[in-house]
């Protein structure tokens, strides 16, 4: 592995913070950004969502581990959504990592909490006019929570980019939500208002990015210790000629975060503006967005729609080829 | 005009109720209907929506006259939706049907309230074991009120057949919700809950129908005084290059409802268990669907997602050509 | 039983239809209306509510046949709420008179359905020019019903007096919601909606006008049939030293309606602007008033929140001796 | 001023944390809480409620040094709600202490943010076996996303005793809705669902306790420099012989918390299980409660319902009079 940031590389490093929930698709996401020198990573906060806290934290440190990343500060976040009783994911397996069975981590955690970490680290790129890019992967409690608490962080953030949400793909969790806004449609709001740049993946772009079999055994022939675990985990999350996808593969969320930042041009996007819903239970998380104007109101975020799926995976390929062979 | 229903024809045709909110489709789909003779028409009930209900009711008339259908009883129905207050739609014009004027009608309406004559006509069908097929154009509310006054109607009713909701295309009338449920989702929540097979147009197959320049031009082409009101109305309904439907033309909502009954061949369609949203003002009328058994709840709908609109057309076009000419 | 209504006293009485869904309070209520000859009842609707319509509507009977009031016309009304699915009283048994077994009925209900009455009725009242009084004992759907279907029948209606909603006091059905409203709140919405003058008995009122066993026995002591039935169902009726009552008895709810217009002197109101809430789960059917102008939206109810239940059961005793000795 | 907690009475005093937003009956509770050495004031922690956190903040600190208390550690807290738009009250005046102007504060307050403090002294509290007690005066802000950010430490919490919430009694801001509950409905929710013991003084009680001229003139007759300060705020407070208090003065909300806490003997009080509504726009902040075990739901709130006044008011007098004159 060679993503050393230092040099020049460094210097032109672009600084996120990722916010993540692992689960598979979070996971082969960090899995990218720790091949990508891109990208500065100034931490990486954790939050309950695919599965409870202390197993999204352990697959986390699990992940740095096998990307000899110990030098990644990970911070624990919150355990459970702001209102609403914890919805798990369905498909990363009961640990969140299918049945794939990764050594116990020997690094720990940082004590600060992630939105303690989130509100100081903010603070800070705000005063040093360094805005940071937060790429979140997972329920947006974390996030939403040290906006709540100290408001003006936002001038710390370049830009929010999450996966996150659906319009004209239904729901994946409920029928009409997306899982990481059902699972707090309230942190959801909160940050959808508070008037920061954001560009939303939602699932209308997500199921362009099939993991299929094909794909799989593509990422697998590299032959690195990376990328058996990634071949063995996108194995698992198969769903198997599911008659919603009218084929075999699962669709691959949360890389497209990184592989947006990496490679723009891979993506089509339209502006909107975004609502939550987070009152009605028949449809509590949907999303909904106004693409024309309709309302008066001015767009809040930028809605992909379209992604070159060939194009992501064969980045995607490349960089997981930079770790090391066993 | 040539469509009398008599002998053996009157014999195997469908009985049907209209019940419609002309509105320039709605006139379309009238025309359409009274132009087929698979049709036995037992009534047209008219209700409150693209317009106020007396232009609605107008609008009937003068299309009854229009094509030489004196004979067809019409209904005056509901005023209002039951509860929200009226909405009206944007794009039929202030009288309803364009800028076309057509003759001031000199037939007169039925005495009987439209919701009284559904219940009776409903409950003799049930009686006689001849139910018939509602066709549905406009807002439900007529429906919906017969269904709270008589709810065992449902016997005499074979299914309804309705231009109603939008899934993976957005709304129309709001940036969430199509106009005809819009205006009236309790009506449509009653509709739907009622336990009566329901075939469901939304928007995503009609805006698959739209009357482009061309196909208008073809329409204008046959030359009889029915298709010039067509192609000058549909001119009118011409969205003119909308950055939405990428091109020329408005969708030709609701005669597919008719065509559907024609052609079935013309259509795909999925089976779902259908909702609609009546408390959240962020969604106010918008249908949410569970087509892969997510809920666990069995289907309440057979939701068109599809349609080939050429064939639609070309049907569209030979039905209006039997209209006398001038 | 001496109310014939003839002569002056006809000429005096006013005009009222009563809606009801017996109920044990609400056959006090009958009983009391029928031996009040200040009133002139043109019908009775009868609609589901305590229990189910085919319940309600024999009580209704059979308390016709024990007031010997034959003449009395009874319309059957709707057998469910509008959107909601049925909810059931609790306190007047499963047949809906307690244990209380009254004759079968000879006599029978009138053909036309109760929501086809009243909008006959006023409507012919309106032009007439001699609105009615609607007296209502049950949930709204007959009346909601009647005002979808034709909204100016308002001009037919002088006031509707209903025993229904919650102010201070806490909900009867549900922690927030008073019976009436609760199960059909979107009925309620539509009348409390329509522009007609409104005199509402809310439990605050209802709760004042406890039937405990020293007034039961007072009506008891008058000794004729009717009498002994009353005493019989209000026994029955009895809460039983209810933590929430502090005391023996229950709240005879529905005759205050009949009382309020016989002796408007026993009862203190005031003027506010009233909503249903028909959307939260958490609160569906809680009323809630504007008593003070915050809003700046006028009044559409008089609430009565007094009543001298001394004087109301007085009168009631009063009127109930008047039926014959057996 | 002369409650210095030194010896044996501080060994006694029971450790508390004041969360406030001061206004008027705020800038009372906390003059009341330094004259009283039952407590040991751990901190005071302050929310925007009232008026914009830059006045609740400055007003704490005038309160602090009127009291002569600089030693009293404040924690700025939360700017806005949760989820809302900032809703402000109407009867502490713009700058929130009425027409009364105070001297510039020149104590200064706590770097440490209230949310961050409140964790860290809730979870030392937890870990010491030294629970606290929570004293609320204001919107639930920063208590809520305390528990957000750490569940556990609700066991560092004794009890929360706040004022909020309206059963009986309506609402003081909105129709329906108590202005703390009100401006954060949504913390509210997060607050009662935490299983954490709650003492709630609803408008039920505090409208009970009315700052009556002949009440205000008792405190003003003491003659010190801070009963002359809260003499003139209650004077400003009055709402003058308004229709719903039925003469004059205001009522006194939050001093009642304290005073709950020292003298329990003048209060009644009802188990409950309490609920926030925070979806309904009508009822946005209504608190409901199942005060008869209707729900089957175990009680998460002794609610208040009595006070006696009068003792109340004498002890507020007699704990004023401590404080130094001039």
């Amino acid at each position: 592995m060679t993503s050393t940031h230092c040099g020049k590389e460094a210097e032109l490093a672009r600084p996120i913070i990722i916010d993540t929930d692992p689960g598979i698709d979070d996971a082969v996401a960090l899995l990218l950004a720790f091949a990508s020198p891109e990208f500065d990573i100034k931490g990486v906060t954790v939050v309950s969502g695919n599965v409870a806290l202390e197993h999204t934290v352990r697959n986390t440190l699990q992940v740095c581990e096998l990307a000899d990343r110990r030098d990644v500060p990970v911070y624990p976040g919150c355990t459970r959504p702001m209102l609403r009783d914890p919805v798990y994911g369905l498909f990363s397996g009961q640990g969140g990592l299918g049945k794939t069975e990764l050594p116990p981590p020997t690094m720990t955690v940082r004590e600060t909490h992630a939105v303690d970490y989130l509100v100081a680290a903010l603070t800070d790129a705000a005063r040093a006019g360094e805005p940071v890019t937060l790429c979140t992967l997972g329920p947006l409690t974390n996030v939403a929570l040290a906006l709540a608490h100290t408001p003006r962080i936002r001038d710390g953030i370049e830009s929010i980019v999450m996966m996150a949400g659906a319009f004209r793909e239904l729901g994946n969790r409920s029928i009409s939500a997306e899982f990481n806004i059902l699972v707090d449609p309230h942190a959801a709001h909160i940050v959808f208002e508070a008037g920061i740049p954001i560009v939303m993946l939602p699932l209308d772009v997500t199921h362009q990015a099939m993991a299929t079999p094909a794909r799989i055994d593509a990422i697998r022939a590299v032959g690195n210790p990376v990328t058996d675990v990634v071949a063995d985990i996108l194995t698992f999350w198969d769903r198997k000629d599911s008659k919603r996808f009218g084929g075999r593969g699962g669709p691959l969320h949360d890389p497209l975060v990184l592989d947006y930042l990496l490679a723009p041009e891979h993506y089509g996007s339209d502006e909107a503006r975004v609502w939550v819903e987070h009152s009605s239970e028949l449809l509590m998380g949907h999303t909904v967005a106004d693409f024309w104007g309709k309302t008066g109101e001015k767009p809040n975020a930028k809605v992909v729609l379209k992604v070159d799926a060939d194009a992501f995976f064969e980045l995607l390929g490349r960089r997981l080829a930079k770790y090391a062979r066993g």
